[in-house]
Parts: structure tokens; C-alpha cells; sequence
């Protein structure tokens, strides 16, 4: 028996996560000049980052020979000041997907289940899977998440459940008063993520306050990331909110530096910068309306998002995002999340977004 | 039963890493100011970093809204190249720290056991725990592993052994043909984990080619660091070298994006950088003639070190350690590594030498 043969069949099982395509990775493949691909398949912010991160890492950049805080002191405190979460109940990662992973390895073993909805973050069942546990996948409804069939699925065996609002990749958005009744009917002994990884772009009509619900649900954790309206998905950072005793524990399995030093000093200075947020909200609204727009010209079915990507059907997925890499436009195909004839558009600059509605209408009609 | 109560006990029985006490933490705990503090309590390159590095840090800082290639293809292309392993038998960590927690998490399971020798670094039991497997504890001889022993330790049960060559703290080192000896012994199914974390500055008559190794000898896993010579601690960034088949399991469970965009950009660059290594060792060696000299002038007890840094008997550490921080100096306690009279202390540049060594000379007579 070969020494891979003795990690055990849940390791065994797991099939990795599929990344969107790199510039670089498309550029070698096809022999494209980098700057001629457009990249719309990560979510990612198309402003870049906040000057005031810019500033932060160019001061950070001179110490880069010393190990980073691993307690994060001055991001915590800026965390804890905005949200009023006292430092010891809040865990940094190294991306938001970090934290999701140390809950499952926190609060599942062998054998237990999470409690995840179809069409939801590819995270969730791959950090499930990783510590031998089951993902339950619950029906999604609407292509959204159904709370009721979520709080059905619950047993006993139920560690953890997942919730992604607005989900990725659909789009959908759970209002903040049905995920509080959710939250009353769950026992306290199951920890419920709530993954609020593009909570940057909701209108302030569908705004909610999960924060405030943590003193009343210590079994909450509420995630959150740098990489989407804040732009700092290539410095890895993101973070945790909840219960002081439930972060200890996040914090023991933890790795001690998972935070590198540009993250949390370029965080820490985007954090308090409104400005940026504001604009990258308003650039993916009128973003949003030109891809949406150019869908319905094109008679083209898209689900309605509340984050920086929307989701469009287009047949035959895969052909469709193969013909539009030879065009030099990446999306993102979602086969994997079971969703074989969509794709999923991350919000572009105007221009950007001009060339992938012009590059899918040669690709379709052709 | 609260929340906090759900995580299995092996993870509510793990004690956090004590990580090296921050110079900005210092600052803020005893009012002193940051560019009075010496540190040399993580093993950190006093160089700082390479200036290749640097400058393939300010090309990459451009477009840090864009997630890191998670597959590191330049990175590894650059590794494969001087390591002549193809680029399928690596894979890269946030720091070598996430490749031996990834080793953890793919070939133990709760109630396996891991192999360790005592005074070995502190991330091999933390992983093991944190897994709910067992650290079977090997003891040391004159402070290094004892392989023979090592070897004994190995049952039916064991997944992993892990080897520090040189080992941090105590510094020890094993010859090659002591550990090809070692391998011949080990049953193909244990994997074996030789953390070459400081191999950089091992004097060329030391030097021994585990990658040569790797054909014969399919459970052997190599990983190595850009936090030490390399100067990157700051960044982020080590990898793993082995078999193929067992690099594909390491990474279905590695984070998609574990490694960020700088860290990728800066260690490519540094990994041609041989004069600032050369100049690094160099600096290194005078360092470390420097201290042991001044501790044998003060009949202290040291133990050779192959490391960047060196251990030395002081009476109660602790106290040592406190009364050296408020001269404004960092070195590193290493009680939880059982050795409660000693203290760890990293090569500085030569005037951080000399103030440790003037700081310690007041505190140990006053």
C-alpha cells in the first residue's frame, strides 16, 4: 500500500476547489498579452484597493523580516471599535475562508454533519469534508437558501450549520428578520456561520444587524472578509465575530501567524475608509444595471444579486466560458455548485463589463 | 452546556503557541519606544530582506485586488527548477507552519500518533492535537533527537514522524547518513516530515541532499521556509517537498488561496538571491561567535547551535526573560519546550548582540 493510501477515504474523497482562472494561467495557455484578458470570475474589486491601505502597506513593506503580531492587536482593536465586539470575540484568518475552515475543525469530528443549502459556498462541504464530517446539502429554493428545510435537517449529529448571506454564487439574500427566527429555533449547542462575505453591498434597505444579535446567540459567529468590497483578496484577510469562549477555541487551532503583516496593516487602514467602500458599492450598482440590462436585450434568464456578481444562464456553460477564454474574458463557470448551464459574472469596470456582454454575443450567436 | 462545550476535548486540551512577544507589544506594555526595542526572539534575519525580494514586492503590490495564483505556478515552476522536483511533488504553505499542519490533517486521525522528540519545535504536538491524534513524546539525547529511540517509538498506530534538522530550540543537528540510516528503518506507511526550516545555514561541511532522497524513499516529505535565511517571516511563506501522490492529498485540504500574492512574488524573487543568503550565513556565523564567546567570559553553559540563534543556561528563565524586557530586550523563554532554566536567543545584527549581551551581564548580577 502506497503512503498516500494511508490518509484516510474522507481525504481521499475530496475533490479540490477550482479557482477562477488566473490572468497569468490564460495569458501562458493561449499566448494572450495579460493585459488584453479581462478577468470577471473571483468577485474581486475592480477599483483595486483603498489609498489608505496603499499608504499602510508602503509603511508595513519595511519590516517584513519580523513574523507579524500573530494576536493582531492593532486590527482586532480597530475591528473591536467599529463593532463594538470586544477583541477576545473576534478571530482573524488568513481570508475569511480561514475561519470558516477552523470552525469545522473546532466544532466537527469524524462522523458529525453540517448543515449547508445547494448552491452555496464550495467552502462549506470542502471544509466539512476535510475533518471527515458529512455536509448535509439541503434544496436550495429559488436557487437561495430554504431556512425552514435548514432548520428541518438539524439532528443531533448537527455540529455546525452555514449560511451565506447574500450566497455565493447566486446571489440571493436571506432579510434579516428570517434569519433571526432562525436563529431562535436552533438549539444552542449547534454554532450557525453566518458568512457575510459581501455584506459591503447591500443597499441600506436590506441592511441588518447581525452584530447586535451576538449577546442573544453565543452558538452565532458572524464571518467576514477584506477580499471583496475592501480589495485585498491577494493579502489573505478576513475575520470571525461571536462568542468569547467560541473564538478562545477558533484561536487554539488557529495557526499562531496565519495573518501575514501587509493583511492586517493594510486592513486595519482600509477598514476606516467609508470612502472607498461608497464608491465600490456605487461602481457595482451601475455595473450591475449594464450587465443586467444587456441580458434582458439578449433575452438571457440571471438570477438577482445582492453581491459584486451576477449569475446568467447560457446553455451549455462550459462551451460558453471556454469560447469566451479564447476571447480573452474569464468568467466563472458553476457546474461544480451544480448549476451546469450558468455563469457567474463578477461586476467589472463599464469598460470591462462592455467587452464581456460583446464577447457573449458573438460567442452565443456564433 | 454552552457552545464553547461542543468542541471535542482534544481541542479544548490544546494551549496556544506562544508566539515571540511583539516589539510594538513591548512598546505599548512598558512605554518604551519601538526603535530602542532588540528582538531577538523569533529567529528572524536581522538583513531584513533580500532587495530582489523588495523590488518584486513593488511590482506585485499593483494588483493586490486580484486573488493569488492559489496554485503558485511561479513559484513552484522557480522551485521545481533548483530543487530538480517536478512541480506536482510540491506544495506551498502559509509559512512551512501550514504545510506541517496540512501533513497533520492528511495523515493523522483522532487516536492515531505522531512521532516527536522532546524539545522539538512546538508546532508538531500542536498539530497532532489539533487533529485529536497523540504527540508520542520521544526523550532527547544531549538535547537533539535520539533516532534510534525515535525509530523504537514507531507503531501500528503512527502516521507521522517528525524530524527538526537543525532542530529549534536547542539547535541540534543530524548528519545525512544518520537520517538516510532512519529511513531505511521506517515502514513505508509513516510518513516522515523532515523540517529543514534552517538548513540555509548549515556550514558547507554539513550539508546533506534530502531532496536526493525523495525517489527512493516515498514518505519522505522535505519542507523548508522563507521566514528564516530567506527574511520573508513577515510575508508568509514555505513548501513542501515529496512523492507526488502524497503533494496531490496535501493539497485538497490545503486553503485554495493559502498562500498571498507578495508572499508568492517576494520568495520567487529571493530564491535566486545567493549573495544575500551567502551575506546572511556570513553574518550569522560572526553573530554567533560573538555570543557563545561572551557567554563562556561569563561561564554561562550554551549548546551548539546549526541555527540562527543560540541557547543558553541562565537560572530561572522566566526571570531572566522578564528582567531582559525591561532593559528593552526580547529574547524567548523556552520553558514550554521543558527546558525552564534556558533561554533562546536569535543572531542580531552585531550591536543587538551587544546590547543582549551587556543587558544580560546587568540583570545577572544585579
Amino acid at each position: 500500500m502506497s503512503i498516500a493510501e494511508q490518509a484516510p477515504a474522507y481525504i481521499r474523497a475530496i475533490s479540490p476547489y477550482q479557482p477562477g482562472k488566473p490572468i497569468s494561467e490564460l495569458a501562458r495557455d493561449m499566448g494572450l498579452v495579460e493585459a488584453s484578458i479581462v478577468k470577471l470570475a473571483s468577485n474581486e474589486n475592480p477599483l483595486g484597493i483603498s489609498p489608505k491601505a496603499k499608504e499602510a502597506i508602503a509603511r508595513a513593506v519595511q519590516d517584513l523580516a519580523r513574523y507579524p503580531d500573530g494576536n493582531g492587536f492593532e486590527l482586532k482593536a480597530a475591528l473591536s471599535e467599529r463593532t463594538g465586539v470586544p477583541m477576545s470575540g473576534i478571530v482573524l484568518g488568513n481570508g475569511s475562508n480561514d475561519v470558516l475552515e477552523l470552525v469545522a475543525r473546532t466544532f466537527l469530528t469524524p462522523g458529525a454533519e453540517a448543515v449547508l443549502s445547494q448552491h452555496a459556498f464550495a467552502v462549506y462541504p470542502l471544509a466539512t469534508m476535510a475533518v471527515g464530517a458529512k455536509p448535509v446539502v439541503v434544496p436550495a429554493k429559488d436557487f437561495g437558501h430554504d431556512l425552514d428545510a435548514m432548520a428541518a435537517a438539524v439532528t443531533d449529529k448537527t455540529g455546525v450549520v452555514f449560511i451565506a448571506n447574500p450566497n455565493n454564487p447566486t446571489g440571493s439574500f436571506l432579510p434579516g428578520d428570517r434569519l433571526q427566527a432562525f436563529l431562535e429555533k436552533m438549539p444552542e449547542r449547534v454554532l450557525v456561520v453566518l458568512d457575510e462575505a459581501y455584506t459591503e453591498y447591500l443597499p441600506d434597505a436590506d441592511r441588518y444587524d447581525a452584530i447586535g444579535w451576538l449577546t442573544r446567540f453565543p452558538n452565532l459567529l458572524v464571518t467576514r472578509t477584506f477580499s471583496k468590497a475592501y480589495g485585498l483578496a491577494g493579502l489573505r484577510v478576513g475575520y470571525g465575530l461571536g462568542d468569547a469562549g467560541v473564538v478562545d477555541l477558533l484561536n487554539r487551532v488557529r495557526q499562531p501567524f496565519n495573518v501575514n503583516s501587509l493583511a492586517l496593516a493594510a486592513a486595519t487602514a482600509a477598514l476606516g475608509d467609508e470612502e472607498f467602500l461608497a464608491k465600490s458599492a456605487a461602481l457595482n450598482q451601475r455595473g450591475m444595471n449594464q450587465l443586467t440590462r444587456a441580458f434582458e436585450a439578449m433575452s438571457l434568464s440571471w438570477l438577482p444579486s445582492w453581491g459584486n456578481f451576477v449569475t446568467v444562464k447560457v446553455g451549455d456553460g462550459d462551451t460558453v466560458y471556454r469560447a469566451l477564454l479564447a476571447e480573452g474574458v474569464i468568467v466563472r463557470p458553476i457546474a461544480s455548485y451544480g448549476m451546469p448551464e450558468w455563469l457567474r459574472v463578477s461586476i467589472g469596470l463599464p469598460e470591462e463589463n462592455a467587452r464581456f456582454i460583446d464577447a457573449l454575443k458573438r460567442v452565443l450567436v456564433g
